[in-house]
């Protein structure tokens, strides 16, 4: 065999073609270019794409190991009838591959667990060099999972920079070209993705908001169709992709379940890997039965009980949740971004013994105007390290579900059946609690006969105290009269 | 004119006749005495009642000043068709009389305002006198106007001492007779209203609860309706007391509606004062739309969200509100008994400017097991004097209304339209808030046009900071980034 190309498992395979300019169509950006991508019986279509200068790209991420053979297909001579082969080898450490549900939960490609608690920095990738490295860095030392970003810059309150790159041809003064995206600020968010890809974070990118001046969310159904079969054919090649159809989609009045639909279609035809997808809500809940809708990306319902709800969510439409909005820690005016640290702990602790995936954000006013929920930079608030700290309860634990049977009114008890039960206490603060079945309500919570190891989770402090080992019958704790307790049995 | 008998307006005119035994018949209790009142041309009819040891009773409070007549009536030959007259005058000072609805909020009978902001201690008329004496002086230095109380003991968690006296004649160990009501029991029932009555305490008398070994709430019909009588002809004389059905009435699970309608019809009928009358839940609301219900009397619905739906009571039925569990400040093991003071003074800031009048309860755990929500004794927590600073805001406004018009989503928002907003923060804790028009969604609370004086009240730290004057398009302030702040703007 001669030296072939080699491309990692979950890495990506690349070609890059110079297409004469009187080969190209009016746009470029329409043109059919495909590459079809075969492995023993399996084969998978990914599209290419044109990267401005007269040259036009066609990527591939390999999912299995072996030898890859591929044929391109295009109106343009040029770019039509490419073939080769490649040996797809064992993936560089660290790429687990592409996120997938499992059952109410999630799992990498290769099997590794993903408990993707996020954050959020609706803009980094607009921000100036400086700022995303340290936004990165952030990121890099903490333990979030998954990061909540926009394709398009942002226009709101403490967001009124001008970013230096578009994803149209164009400027606001000038206006854009919405039928021809712009390779340069493309290229720039995949850096972006390649970065958090690296530090093992999850890239939930949003596709359209409503926030916005730069007419970006009116385009029309030709130029969001033409975006998305362009984004899609940049962007499948990485693992780390989750497609967030839209931030709050019921804020972009105009567009229809009929546009949606259409986006989740061409988006499913372009992204052969499959990549997650969901769409997150302001008011109500896009109908997350949709099949296309992989889990559920939730904004909270109640400005009073937010995440309490995630079991309800979950059982309802039998997906995995991600918290995606349960308000932030800061000190901003509005009701969403003013919340102490203890209460978005609090809010996420009920998300997770819930069965969900509950979502960070921080937004402490800022005489730079960089409030890290939009723009990133420095984590500056208490709730970052307990996010580190539940991660850790959470990788101990596995993903939990909601234990309805094992759940006495007054706490929610998730666990793993048989093996790990963890009850939070929330904002009561008992001085003690019995887990056995003697009291006819507490009873309810009754759990199976056998030994349990007992522990104190103070989810503030973060500290775990060990309270030996309890027979079933004897499960009672001393507690210290503090909020935000939680109770670890571990079967034994 | 003679030396005619003289009463005070809603003081109480009684007179006392002994009968011979063999007048008496089996069962005393059974005995149909009654008094008619008349004041130029209103009738008032009154019960009598067996006071044991051969004697009957007859009360009347009187509530217009002037000259009454009065006449008896008895199958009795000795009570019957003894008749004079007496004079009202004056009422005593700081005796308003009976407690009224108007509107959807409180008034006595003179006008008087009535904020009925209460505690709960469930069975402090059966604990010892020391205790007694010691949860009186405690109401008395506190700003509760209500209190919620038992006229059966309670046997439940703390609560395992027996009463020296009951509501019927025997005890339990040889078994009670549910036919006899003991009036020695009566008496100091009696004088524990009265004592709350000259601290301007609203006695919210339960008469039912599920919380029992000694069969009270077991009780056959013919008893119940024996006792509600007892209970209406002694008690409906004192102008302090409200007539709560039941604790909990869901619990007693082998009454129907059929009984408790009975029940409210036996006291409409021994109550010739009206006094307010309700029935209080554990799980869903017994149908507060009936007529005699004059008030809902609310155990919150939900774990989480308690307080924040009150406007939506008031607005369902059209009456006032009182929430008579909410949680209490505490440390037990019950998800209702432990709150900090922080999140049950939430709740009760919620609760008012959404128009409703929270309750207040403690739970300590204590070495004597003197718990205040229960047999009372000492406050020992921090939340009375919160509620005292609360009520202050409320005497100063006036019973206030939620306002949805003026309520942007993230804050509640309660007053009086053209004279007051209260606007409450909760678990907020913004930096600054604006009130003015400009914004797009704060523009929401849109305040008529005017000057305001406008304070930030700490609801926790209890100060009142004035911020100064300011026109309606100005409406901005800076806050200390602390939960639990209120701002009040007072129109000029």
């Amino acid at each position: 065999m001669s030296n072939k190309q080699t491309v990692s498992r979950y890495g990506v395979w690349e070609i890059s073609i110079n297409v004469k300019t009187e080969e190209i169509a009016k746009n470029p950006f329409d043109t059919r270019f495909k590459g079809v991508f075969k492995k023993d019986n399996r084969t998978q279509t990914a599209h290419g794409f044109y990267d401005g200068a007269g040259v036009f790209k066609l990527r591939f991420m390999p999912d299995a190991e072996g030898e890859w053979i591929y044929r391109t297909y295009s109106e343009i001579p040029s770019l039509d009838g490419l073939s080769g082969s490649f040996i797809c080898s064992a993936p560089k450490p660290g790429n687990h591959g592409v996120a997938r549900v499992s059952g109410k939960h999630f799992v990498y490609d290769d099997g590794a667990p993903l408990y993707p608690m996020g954050t959020t920095c609706y803009a980094w990738i607009h921000q100036p060099e400086t700022l995303r490295r340290q936004t990165i860095e952030s990121l890099k030392n903490s333990a979030f999972k998954k990061i909540r970003m926009c394709v398009f810059p942002k226009h709101y309150d403490f967001n009124k920079n001008e970013p230096e790159l578009f994803a149209f041809e164009g400027n606001l003064a000038d206006g854009f070209d919405y039928s021809k995206p712009n390779p340069v600020f493309y290229s720039h968010l995949e850096t972006c993705i390649a970065q958090l890809h690296e530090i093992g974070i999850e890239a939930d990118l949003i596709l359209f908001h409503a926030y916005d001046h730069w007419g970006f969310s009116q385009m029309d159904r030709e130029c969001n169709h033409r975006y998305l079969k362009y984004l899609t054919a940049r962007l499948s090649c990485f693992p780390n992709i989750w497609w967030s159809l839209a931030n709050e989609y019921d804020l972009l009045r105009h567009l229809t379940e009929q546009d949606w639909e259409s986006f989740a279609k061409i988006i499913q035809e372009g992204d052969y890997a499959g990549h997650l997808m969901s769409i997150h809500n302001c008011f109500g809940f896009y109908n997350h039965s949709k099949p296309w809708i992989t889990h559920c990306s939730i904004q909270r319902q109640d400005v009073y009980k937010t995440t309490e709800y995630t079991n309800e969510w979950i059982d309802e439409y039998q997906k995995p949740a991600t918290l995606d909005e349960i308000g932030y820690e800061g000190d901003i005016h509005w009701g969403w971004g003013n919340l102490t640290a203890e209460e978005l702990m609090r809010r996420s602790w009920e998300a997770f013994v819930r069965g969900g995936y509950p979502g960070h954000g921080e937004t402490y006013l800022s005489s730079d105007d960089v409030l890290w929920w939009s723009k990133g930079g420095v984590l500056k608030g208490d709730s970052p390290a307990r996010y580190e700290f539940l991660m850790k309860i959470c990788e101990e634990a596995g993903g939990i579900d909601y234990l309805p049977e094992r759940s006495p009114w007054d706490i929610a008890v998730g666990g793993i059946e048989g093996k790990v039960y963890i009850a939070y206490l929330g904002f009561s603060r008992p001085r003690n609690r019995s887990f056995h079945s003697d009291h006819p309500y507490l009873g309810r919570s009754n759990l199976p006969e056998g030994k349990y190891k007992v522990e104190i989770i103070d989810t503030w402090n973060m500290t775990i105290t060990d309270c030996g080992i309890m027979a079933r019958e004897d499960l009672h704790v001393e507690l210290p009269a503090r909020q935000y307790m939680a109770v670890r049995l571990t079967v034994i």
